[in-house]
């Protein structure tokens, strides 16, 4: 293996050192994130950096970039404090991805990248209907990271949606069935496949497989 | 789809609950955290939260459950603030995972899960030697998230080691050719398959495909 200290990553060109930094920690589950500014218009980015936080209150997380970099996503949430999270799959992947665009604020983003907004469960703001794994959030708290700018963006899960067929009897969500992607560095986009899922693990014995 | 309200997810068995949430916000790249103590012996988690932060500088983030649930890595961070991240790979899944269990303060885990302990780069904290990506950090911040008593542990990077021949030509590192897993809910494990790589998205123009 080769080593790379920081000193070398800093002498790298801009985008070469985005590359490698943006990779090196690994996939992301990838995901549409839907938003409405004041007049109801509705906005779609692309967030990688999804976090879950707890499971008793439900409580996801995703990282924002510095606002001149991203700012219609924060900036709707910060408004109504309402959000959707959307999973991604190959069958529109270059629909998503487009959404990552900086398009003016007060464009449509469905409209512009060709995706479909989906109103349902009497929440203002839309789903994306090409999803097969939506769910609808209310901002609990946004985290200012002071070291460079960035949020830590923390809500609280208020609707999920999904096929039941993709639902073990343990509550566990086969994802790989719907392949919802994962993405990796800045642009890179990936699906999965299964390799094992193994008991809770104790000191005193190896963990058994488990069967979905 | 069917729709599942917070009302109905709240009502639900702890273990089902747990399972849901989980796996609802998608696979995380998961990854052995390796620390020390203050008798210098080293301590592993698995982590699957975890989030770039930054590129330059290079920040990387990743979240710590309550300090009850999951002590001996923070601790560790917080006395002398070093640590290193190691992808995992199906090879040693088996011991990955068993280095979950809570053994008690002072057990050297890698010893216990059978991985091997790896100095190199003048860290004092072992990497993971198995392991085919492996990167050094060193603390930035513990940001409390004061929602659920989970924490925001946020560190820079001092060094990265992995074959050059993952590297693409603008920095992208190919992870799927070292079967980098991510891991999905509390207990399963994942590979990917490479789909597509797009260009940086403009209102303009649909992204053509870059190849690596």
């Amino acid at each position: 293996m080769k080593h790379y200290s920081i000193d070398e990553i800093q002498g790298w060109e801009r985008f070469y050192r985005a590359n490698f930094v943006n990779s090196l920690s690994g996939f992301k589950p990838v995901s549409l994130i839907s938003t409405i500014n004041k007049e109801g218009i509705p906005n779609l980015g692309v967030f990688c950096n999804i976090v879950h936080i707890g499971a008793d209150p439900a409580y996801i997380g995703f990282i924002n970039r510095p606002i001149d970099a991203a700012p219609h996503t924060l900036s709707n949430i910060r408004a109504n404090g309402l959000y959707t999270i959307n999973h991604i799959h190959p069958e529109f992947i270059a629909q998503a991805h487009q959404a990552s665009a900086k398009y003016p604020e007060g464009v449509n983003e469905f409209s512009e990248v060709g995706l479909t907004e989906d109103y349902k469960a009497d929440f203002v703001v839309p789903f994306v209907l090409e999803s097969q794994v939506q769910y609808a959030m209310e901002l609990t708290e946004i985290i200012p990271l002071v070291m460079n700018n960035t949020f830590l963006v923390v809500g609280k899960l208020l609707h999920a949606f999904l096929e039941p067929s993709m639902l073990s009897k343990d509550g566990f969500i086969k994802l790989d069935e719907a392949s919802s992607m994962v993405s990796l560095g800045m642009d890179a986009y990936y699906t999965t496949k299964p390799n094992v899922r193994l008991q809770y693990a104790k000191p005193d014995r190896p963990a058994a497989q488990i069967d979905c």
